[in-house]
């Protein structure tokens, strides 16, 4: 162990392994509801691809497991250290490489966040439109989770933004994949494979991405309707339109008063309309001149009314970007009101009403009391399942993304599976998929040392002290705890 | 053998097993320049998933190779059936299982062709916008090839429109991938390693893909350059405007005439004009409605004067339309010039200028005959190679590809490899993304039955007359054959 330490300090010099009480708080978790923290035992903080590639050389000949971890804003628990392995942190792997205008496209390194590559992108009239509504996420956890966020709708979600990847893995060999093209035809897309593969396939070491000209102008739209069934009928008709959102939101009007109230938000809906509203769609249009805008919103608010809208409020642009910002914080609020687990399940767009419906037959059913909002324009169900005891939340869980799968969705739309739903996953998913699955990350990984227990559950070699996935559950039994400022959602 | 006959009889009926002479000569090839036609020893043609996975437990059992054929559209030889195997054709697998407009989605089994999918989606406003030139190219097909075309600048390629599969492994297992929505991180994603693996990993039976709304007004510019150069650096000036063409080619003066021509179309150029453009940019613009598009249209014309076009040309709707469908045939166009082979590299776009002009050096150091046209939006160049002695032609080839790998490219923007681009593609492709490639394929199909000798060159089990790598090399000295119409480009 000493031993390994050694190869680590001399692979990236001294300061940049960190072991044991010297280890800050802030690595020893993600920001998944109710898991336990974890010290690992050595944080490591190479500075290049290289060092990258003597780590892992090291870590797999000693068989010792390697956890990634990029800004620490995930909600699945993929990122949370193992007590007996490396936790590979890209604090300094956070170099914007090249902001190539030529061809629309950005290298950059793993650590980099969405904010500071939006910053350097944004006087270029430039956009990297993936927003998991945390803004300090990075690009190589973006990739790890195949991050989504409220612009998918529009934009798609990590894997359509990213041309090519540098990625090291298990045994150290570097592998380049993609690069700057938005086509090819020429083998398997390692690409693709790699993104959403939480850490357990190889650890990406540089991300091209394909940016594209930032729209000029933008309108917030709140529309209150009486029934939730109203709202979710109406989002394929607006799909259908042409008119192209980038953002189509739901919120129940409890989520919608939490977010506004904890913002201190007054939007100026009438008490009367928010009496009657219970539920609110809430769509951002963009557009390249005003007046192409203003007949987009005109033709949407028609739209609107046709399918019974209360009333279509345009927001004032500050109220607007206020309203995104307060959604984005969504996860805090949640938390602060002391929910225990968030469920992102995803299902066929048209299947959200009768899917909601079901979900608050099975809370009711569960004495369980459960909000709700989302990226309905996607199909992507945020769920806040308010039930301290672990059993009890665990069945109406199980429920609610077994309705989902039946449903023709899947266990997660963006957070991933992580640590937190591996139960749920190796349970729901088809095992002729899982045992593909798990073949596949024995052709990169052999030895599995990247990302054990996470994803695919592959116990690693030295399971003594890692939290298992029923620790994992009665993690919402301890203190919660203080956390860096972040979630993806 | 006669046995196997018997098995493939009581899985699929007798009427749909063809062997020997019997064997139609359309399924003896697809549409690869200078490829050996072959018999395989014997034609099925399932008409359901559970058919499939009958003949793939036959094959399987008795290590018998299996090579599926879609329209037979292909350029990379993926298709050619081997002599020792099966070919699996979908021509009885081709309905149209479900258009839901609520979900925008279609499903599709994989012998459905592009044109039967638009033909029912049109009445209802909606399209599936990937459009690799030959509209009777199938589903199944365009997902083993990852299929793009003209208006993959817009809409990007087959992968990015595919939702969902059903496969069948090679040991009859069905796998089901993916569903009726855009967004997922729940596992790898076995959708994105299907498509494009031309048939070595599994048998695609069922095909889920997003639709979209159909634009409704469209227009075509045709822009004359003095030199190529300027028509190339136009380019990325285009995509960076945000008019975002759904058409952005490039054709070098002498191909323009050809398709021209052989279309019999006369687009009202005047002759001063036509002898003083060396290249021209065709645009199509959409939009939803006649006033944006007009607006576009003039955005986009200002644009190209300043970037020193000789003219702008807004084709009359019909001219405009016939110039998109002889563009589209240009792959007989070259084809009945004579052309030995077509290469379609793919490198970022920007790099285009300098990688056209290293490509004409080679071609005069090689003496041989170059014709270049592409879909310069997304960095996809087609050259048609006029060289009919195959050495001499092999030799420039590797240079032409050698030179797109070198500017950051890949061998294949849409053909695919299949086994006219084998030998290129493994001397040209990064060792240690084949030893990937290599392995997973063995996790997919232990016995290595599924389209042995092509995108990977795993030799089949018995490969007495399996034509290999230099036979179709050699075949360009062969009579050439009357085809079936079609062709993917």
């Amino acid at each position: 162990m000493s031993d390994l330490l050694e190869q680590l300090r001399k692979a990236v010099g001294d300061s940049n392994v960190v072991a044991g009480d010297a280890v800050h708080a802030d690595y020893t978790h993600d920001e998944t509801l109710g898991a336990a923290p974890q010290t690992p035992l050595a944080l490591v903080l190479p500075g290049s691809t290289d060092e990258v590639v003597e780590i892992l050389r090291c870590a797999n000949e000693q068989g010792v497991p390697v956890i990634a971890r990029g800004s620490g804003t995930g909600l699945s628990g993929a990122a949370i250290p193992v007590s007996d392995g490396i936790l590979l942190a890209f604090d300094r792997m956070n170099h914007i490489r090249e902001i190539d205008t030529e061809n629309q496209v950005a290298v950059v390194e793993p650590g980099v966040t969405l904010e500071q590559l939006n910053e350097q992108l944004a006087p270029l009239g430039l956009i990297y439109p993936v927003s998991p509504g945390e803004q300090t996420a990075s690009l190589g956890g973006n990739v790890g989770t195949n991050a989504g966020g409220m612009r998918a709708v529009r934009y798609g979600v990590t894997r359509h933004h990213v041309l090519g990847l540098e990625a090291v893995l298990a045994d150290g060999t570097v592998l380049r994949t993609g690069g700057k093209f938005v086509k090819s035809s020429s083998g398997y897309d390692l690409t693709q494979l790699l993104i959403g593969s939480e850490g357990t396939l190889a650890v990406t070491t540089e991300v091209t991405v394909k940016v594209q000209p930032r729209p000029t102008d933008s309108a917030t739209v709140l529309v209150p309707f009486a029934t939730l069934a109203e709202v979710t009928h109406a989002v394929p008709r607006i799909v259908a339109s042409g008119i192209d959102p980038t953002i189509l939101e739901y919120a129940d009007a409890l989520v919608l008063s939490s977010i506004t109230s904890s913002a201190g938000l007054d939007l100026g809906i009438p008490d009367s309309v928010q009496e009657a509203a219970r539920a609110y769609l809430i769509v951002v249009l963009e557009q390249t001149s005003s007046a192409r805008l203003d007949e987009d919103v005109e033709h949407l608010g028609t739209l609107l009314e046709s399918l019974g809208a209360i009333d279509v409020y345009v927001l004032p642009p500050h109220a607007g970007s206020d309203l995104i910002v307060a959604r984005e914080r969504l996860f805090f609020v949640t938390k602060a009101a002391g929910a225990d687990d968030i469920i992102d399940a995803v299902i066929p767009r048209a299947a959200i009403p009768e899917y909601l419906a079901r979900v608050s037959e099975l809370a009711s059913e569960h004495g369980t009391f459960v909000t709700g909002c989302g990226h309905v324009g996607d199909g992507n169900v945020h769920l806040g399942v308010f039930q301290p005891d672990a059993e009890k939340r665990i069945a109406l869980e199980r429920e609610i993304l077994r309705t989902a799968i039946d449903a023709g969705g899947a266990v997660s739309g963006e957070h991933g599976i992580g640590t937190a739903k591996l139960g749920f996953f190796l349970e729901l998913e088809d095992p002729s998929a899982l045992a593909l699955m798990r073949a596949i990350k024995g052709v990169f990984d052999p030895k599995g040392i990247l990302g054990p227990g996470r994803l695919l559950g592959d116990p690693p070699a030295s399971t003594a002290t890692r939290p298992t996935q029923s620790d994992a559950a009665d993690g919402a039994d301890r203190s919660k705890r203080a956390t860096t400022p972040g979630a993806t959602r």
